[in-house]
């Protein structure tokens, strides 16, 4: 009933394939497609990593790039005003000197990929204690890294894959200066809002559109897509290029109990009290409304999706699918002399998730913007001061220069919000550590909550980027010498939040270690022919245009401008179904049969928001936005039965552009 | 700075008095008043309290009752339906006949007060373990309410006072023909809404008016209030009677760190994930939003109530105060060879701390409407076979009356939202209890929450009366026989549920013990002059109308109509600030000046919502509906700095109903 996946064993249309290893074999059994190198390098290198988190890709010559609204949403919200609601209105820059340049975005462009598992293990030998092997590790890595940024100039990061059994150095063109050239208003974008996301049939507009520059003009990027304006075909072949956050399906069956009943109700716990949180802050005025916007959309993005992860963790039918398999795989290993060794990784492993849970909800790093800024002035003084291996990854000479454009950031913090969201957070930590803890009491000082977040926020100056340029230039004398009490409390808290750190790490190293041989058991089981669970790294993943069956009904694979109004007027256009002004202005303008949004097999997650959908010629048909309600389980197993990607057709971009936007000379630049 | 209370030590306008044992010497010396017995009589019988939680007062000779619109709530939400919102749209009887009875409200006025002590005392011996103690305890104060419902026909509870130091014999008068007269719409009953709930200053007019009705006709009620057009004056005596829900200001220091650590953090995760559902659930459609309006309103409600008091345990002030209070306490009796053994009581509280910590969350009886008839029938059908002494106390014969009309409700019942909180409390206890636990795997039935939660749902017969009135009829061979999916499942679930709820008798019990021990040092040490802990039983508490200051800015003692209309303007009439369209089309002739709302610096908390204000001559001046934010604390503490109960000006009643509702009939009856 339930298409398992684990790594190993796939089915179907499943996989998010690493660029150097295709499954070229499924693509030309099931497709009659062969990717050539050629194929996949375009195909790779018209690809783009949102650091904000999110994916895009190429579309033009002259430096075009498109993603979902939604992750454009974080640029959107920093750029706006008061005045100017960008996020809420739309945005189109009529000539390029209106683009305007996002405060802090990076955008990686993937160059190439380097096998390196053999350089990390050597360094790490099999005999030393975990936080030796986690340091060791660590060490090895930023060597890498460095030696790489080095020779080639390129930012360099060696990515953990199959739970740690092997290391690959992916190498990536940075563009930091990013513009924004249009966005639709938030209304057709996230159509439907909070009730419809992750349902289908949607018809969303879920696009926006930014160029890349270098040296102040738009950069010449030489690897784009091509523009299709034709839409799909059912069952046609569709390739997804992008880079999926997360994914969890090596996990063990104690790991997923795990996550059933610890991690998961402690983030959703936390999630729908941030949540509330944010809500009371809008009720008081629609500019403390538009500031916490952004966010809580995050979250109510967030708080639905992991309770569909969750709901399907609690269906027995699907554990007991999963403890069937893992019983059948432990079982094939007793029989092996070769592998029997292995199977202390699963004893291993399920011990460690006891581990996890008490930890959970300990944390000390207070995380708001402004206290997050704090903690990485004081820690960036102390570790510039330590040999390279010793340092905390993200501090990394490698990384340097992304840290930093993210730490100078000129977007606003409103100090409202954070001072809600730090009162709150003092207030949870106090719940979590208990009232008496000596790092709580530490904390509050000796008020409350709210009254300690009200003092610490009113005196600080963090929020003026001078301020902390002044401080990281000034390094760890400038630190000490520092007397904002932010900066105070984060050198307060250093101790504790480096011992919970610290623990973490080895509990990571420990499960490295063991999910490495879980893969090797799977790989001397089941062949080596399979892909890693997703590490926010380019991945390829394919399927077909298909709709399916709910309750009994069958589900169509694609939607028209036509069902958009239809759809609004089924909701008596009440919030959120009320399609913009202009839709309706210009509703006879419109080829109303013109393909909206789609659906596809491809196996995605979070993190492919944004991903451009190629079809065999690497035309762009469409753009990946969401997944479907029965996809949300996709962290631990694939099926096809009724989980589907959802994205935006190519087409209707291009239409709403010409005809909705007066856009004709970004819709001109597209594909060309 | 902070006045803390504990039981003996009261300061200025604190407290909640009982009505035998009101604090004449107080009132006397701060206010140069003596209430007479026959005064206390009449306030007394005039006073009502509502079973569906609430105060009220009759308010004429004819059966007219006042409470709050959000006391009357749950009835107008009842007796709405998808044509006629009572609830949003407000509601004016325009001719008796057209009085509308509320399915299930039951109304009690208490008649008489006795001193039971010695008796339940007697009943229970020093060397009972905890679980006998608790059961001669129940069998008494069973024994003691049968005797005497048989011979005075009266509504006849047991109340256990200052925390298990006495009892006390409430005898009522009970009305359950209770007819709706008029509510005004919600837009003004709870203007401001979320936002301004629980903020000074306010404007809202959260009144409603029923009647009550004997043998067909209007009750002849002899003890009503006079009414007030004539608002009232800054420091003016003002009294309070009404039915506070609970306190806890006797709660060691302990049991206040278990209330910040635990539990208070507990419900609260609970209220904001109830919340979340069903603002989720009313997403879907305007009908669907009407369904779970109420229940969301009163979600709401209590977490801001319990955000406030928690936030008042966070401050390190107060449980610093607290602390010292108990150890000067503490070091009292220790100094005192008569009272050096009570001292053992906070040891044992503090120990009793850990087993209901323990227990949080653990509970199996999934508190949706019909699960909970379900349990009812099922155990009513077992209890039903026992002695008297040994059933379940509220299954004893001086409750069944108020049991079966509760049970018996034709309210309506939505099996869409049922089904909704069925799924979320299944996946809830998975979450409490672990996915592995028996218990769990037995609700599951191998399903998933949503898909177990949809399938007994829709196949219950429960939400018919008829059905559950035969059930009941047919007994314990009736239940057994039933095959009802949630009859089965509260049969199936009972041994665990009952296994739970003797621990959680024990240990009240071990605290009733402990308490009132408690109670004897606080007695010994500061004199026996004072107040209970509230329990939902008539209390007074006296203060004046007087403003305070906020933030350094003084804050007037009342609020007017003009600033109502002022209120609205300031918020540019956003939803919820918006006054309903009567208010505009008959402003002129409003007299503006009028009184709307008032603050006074009475003793009150949750459950006194609809409590009558009234001035020494016994005039009813307000109505009781809300607390300032600063009064949130008053679980635990009172202090008269800032704390305030805010309470809608009578005279504002009036003049709306004759201006604005056309309620000539009902303005006329008013307190004659």
């Amino acid at each position: 009933m339930l298409a398992l996946a684990a790594t190993g064993s796939t089915t179907a249309d499943e996989g998010m394939w690493l660029f150097n290893d295709l499954p070229a074999k499924t693509l030309q059994t099931r497709y009659g497609f062969t990717p050539t190198a050629e194929w996949a390098d375009h195909l790779m290198k018209a690809s783009v990593r949102f650091n904000s988190g999110g994916s895009a890709s190429f579309v033009s010559s002259t430096g075009l790039v498109l993603t979902n609204h939604h992750v454009g949403a974080d640029t959107l919200q920093k750029i706006s005003t008061p005045d100017h609601n960008y996020y809420q209105n739309g945005f189109y820059a009529k000539a390029l000197a209106d683009e305007i340049p996002a405060p802090d975005l990076e955008l990686n462009q993937l160059i190439s990929i380097q096998d390196v598992t053999q350089r990390v293990q050597n360094a790490v030998s099999s005999d030393m204690a975990p936080s030796a092997a986690a340091l060791a590790r660590r060490a090895i890595m930023a060597k890498i890294e460095n030696e790489s940024l080095e020779s080639t100039g390129l930012r360099s990061d060696v990515v953990t894959l199959y739970g740690g059994a092997k290391y690959h150095l992916y190498r990536y063109k940075k563009y930091t200066d990013v513009r924004l050239v249009w966005a639709p208003e938030a209304a057709i974008a996230f159509f439907g809002g909070d009730a419809d996301n992750f349902e289908y049939p949607r018809y969303d507009l879920d696009a926006c559109i930014f160029r890349v520059y270098e040296d102040g003009k738009p950069a010449k990027t030489a690897h784009f897509l091509k523009w299709s304006d034709h839409g799909v075909n059912q069952d046609e072949l569709v390739l997804v290029s992008g880079n999926p956050g997360r994914t969890n399906r090596i996990f063990t069956l104690a790991a997923l109990k795990h996550q059933r009943d610890a991690r998961l109700p402690y983030v959703l716990n936390f999630i729908r009290r941030r949540e509330i949180l944010l809500q009371q802050f809008g009720l008081e005025s629609p500019e403390r409304e538009r500031r916490a916007h952004e966010e809580l959309f995050g979250f109510q993005n967030s708080r639905k999706a992991l309770t569909g992860m969750l709901q399907g963790l609690q269906d027995p039918r699907f554990m007991g699918h999963k403890e069937q398999a893992e019983r059948d795989l432990l079982k094939q290993i007793a029989g092996d002399p070769k592998l029997r060794a292995l199977a202390s990784a699963w004893d291993r492993i399920a011990k460690l998730q006891q581990r996890r849970k008490e930890l959970l909800g300990q944390g000390v790093s207070l995380n708001t913007q402004l206290y997050q800024m704090a903690e990485t002035l004081v820690r960036m003084a102390a570790e510039d001061k330590k040999p390279s291996p010793e340092q905390l990854r993200e501090f990394r000479a490698s990384n340097r220069q992304s840290l930093l454009q993210q730490l100078f950031s000129p977007a606003p913090i409103y100090k409202d919000l954070e001072q809600a969201k730090m009162a709150d957070l003092i207030g949870f930590m106090m719940e979590q550590r208990g009232g008496d803890d000596p790092w709580v009491l530490k904390v509050l000082d000796g008020k409350s909550p709210a009254d300690r977040a009200a003092e610490l926020i009113a005196a600080t100056q963090l929020h003026q980027v001078d301020y902390r340029r002044k401080l990281a230039d000034g390094g760890a004398d400038a630190v000490q010498a520092c007397k904002d009490p932010l900066i105070r409390l984060a050198a307060l808290m250093d101790p504790e939040s480096r011992r919970l750190r610290k623990i973490q790490e080895e509990i990571q190293e420990e499960e490295r270690q063991a999910y490495a041989k879980v893969a090797e058991a799977v790989f001397a089981t089941q062949g080596t022919s399979t892909y890693p669970d997703a590490t926010f790294t380019l991945r390829l993943a394919f399927g077909t245009v298909r709709g399916y069956h709910e309750d009994g009904q069958p589900v169509a694979p694609w939607t028209t401008f036509a069902g958009a109004f239809r759809h609004e007027s089924v909701h008596a256009a009440r919030e959120p179904w009320q399609l913009p002004q202009r839709w309706h202005d210009r509703k006879s303008q419109l080829d109303l049969d013109t393909q909206m949004d789609f659906v596809c097999t491809a196996d995605i997650i979070g993190g492919n928001s944004g991903s451009p959908v190629v079809n065999r010629n690497l035309e762009l048909v469409g753009l990946i936005f969401d997944g479907n309600i029965q996809s949300l389980t996709a962290d631990y197993y694939y099926s096809e039965k009724q989980a589907r990607a959802v994205a935006v057709s190519s087409a209707a971009i291009r239409a709403a552009l010409r005809t909705l936007y007066d856009a004709q000379r970004i819709a001109d630049e597209l594909g060309r």
